[in-house]
């Protein structure tokens, strides 16, 4: 399978590669004239062949690659410690998330601050998670301030996993026909959901699921859920 | 819910703690006497309370936890380069994993030695996981130099994840009958599975599944899979 990269717009309608991915391409895959990529843009990939002419690179498009539709999942995950948003960034882009929110929660330790430096960040982890994992696109990351700044009425399925929650699980509450709905999923922080958090989501019309028998950390409990989903997804090919 | 630790057969026939956890309840939870912690041994875990005497750590144990039945996963794991397996064990663990095989394939750039050392290292990783993910028992690993070793007569069910398949999902091969049998789950290492590979695992009666549209790398891969099953495994309560 072909290395992928995702493109601007500018190096896209030049058809050429002027990012850190010409380094990429010239020195750490050390590809020559008439190797093959694949190219993103706007959710859309092409197979392309590379041309390089003293290290100035450029392509041709050879063919559409296919995709199959997938579920829009948008990660509501409150605010973690440390490098925690990292490995949250890196993994769930791997395993589907559509958008990742991260929002100061109740009993985040952490605190909603520096999020354009943080977003600058994220966005080089996405690109290169989206990249390995050869997703069609990348997922937006958004921060928050405080859980009422975000809009759940743009949401048909609202999924709250609470690890006090031992027998509803995900097969009960996700059914097929919600594949093609727009899903919430939110995570807690490390300390979990509080009482007045539990409250609020309660009034936003969330689902309360479990996460199976073990205690998941928080900053892998997400794709337990995104696995299932796509899972099931699949069902609707 | 209270802080989890495994015992040594020496403190759990002593109703005493006297290895690391002793540190770790002393000087990082900062527990006193009359709080209460869940002792583990031999598959089963108790609820207890603590007498703390001059940094001595005694324990009488109140009640037998409940627990329910889990699936038994032994992952068959192609050994990855550098810290990866430090990834698999800590987070195939939480995930629920019954052991993990870490076995030298074609395509392993890493080589397997010092096992020994390796082993204990990855014992201090699962335990700790185990404990934080409030699992009944600490998952088994192995090291192995060869596909050879390994005795696949013992499984019922053996899952083959495979990147180029694309169409059979686990929802078409693991069915709620076959949860209480005996399942391996092969993953291979960073490069994929060599075809001479491919042609053991089919003589071995080896169901090639898919891990989903996107391409996941061999430290997480596992955990896709072990999430589907978990969610499936509820079906028998």
């Amino acid at each position: 399978m072909a290395q992928r990269y995702f493109l601007t717009k500018n190096d896209f309608e030049n058809k050429s590669i002027t990012t850190d991915d010409k380094h990429h391409i010239l020195k750490v895959m050390r590809m020559r004239s008439n190797d093959f990529i694949e190219v993103c843009y706007l959710k859309t990939c092409y197979l392309a062949k590379l041309s390089i002419n003293e290290q100035q690179i450029s392509y041709e498009i050879i063919d559409t690659l296919a995709q199959r539709r997938s579920v829009d999942v948008t990660l509501i995950q409150g605010l973690p410690k440390g490098n925690k948003i990292d490995i949250i960034s890196k993994y769930a882009t791997m395993f589907g998330v559509s958008k990742m929110l991260f929002v100061q929660m109740d009993r985040s330790i952490a605190k909603e601050k520096n999020s354009d430096n943080k977003i600058r960040r994220l966005n080089l982890i996405t690109k290169e998670a989206a990249e390995l994992a050869h997703r069609f696109d990348i997922p937006e990351i958004a921060f928050f301030k405080s859980l009422k700044d975000i809009d759940f009425k743009t949401f048909d399925l609202i999924l709250l996993a609470d690890e006090n929650e031992k027998t509803i699980m995900l097969n009960t509450v996700v059914k097929t026909t919600d594949l093609d709905k727009k899903i919430a999923l939110i995570i807690g922080p490390e300390g979990g959901i509080s009482d007045s958090e539990r409250v609020f989501f309660n009034q936003k019309n969330a689902h309360i699921i479990s996460l199976g028998d073990n205690i998941l950390p928080t900053e892998i409990a997400a794709i337990y859920a995104l696995s299932y989903i796509s899972v099931k997804n699949t069902e609707l090919f």
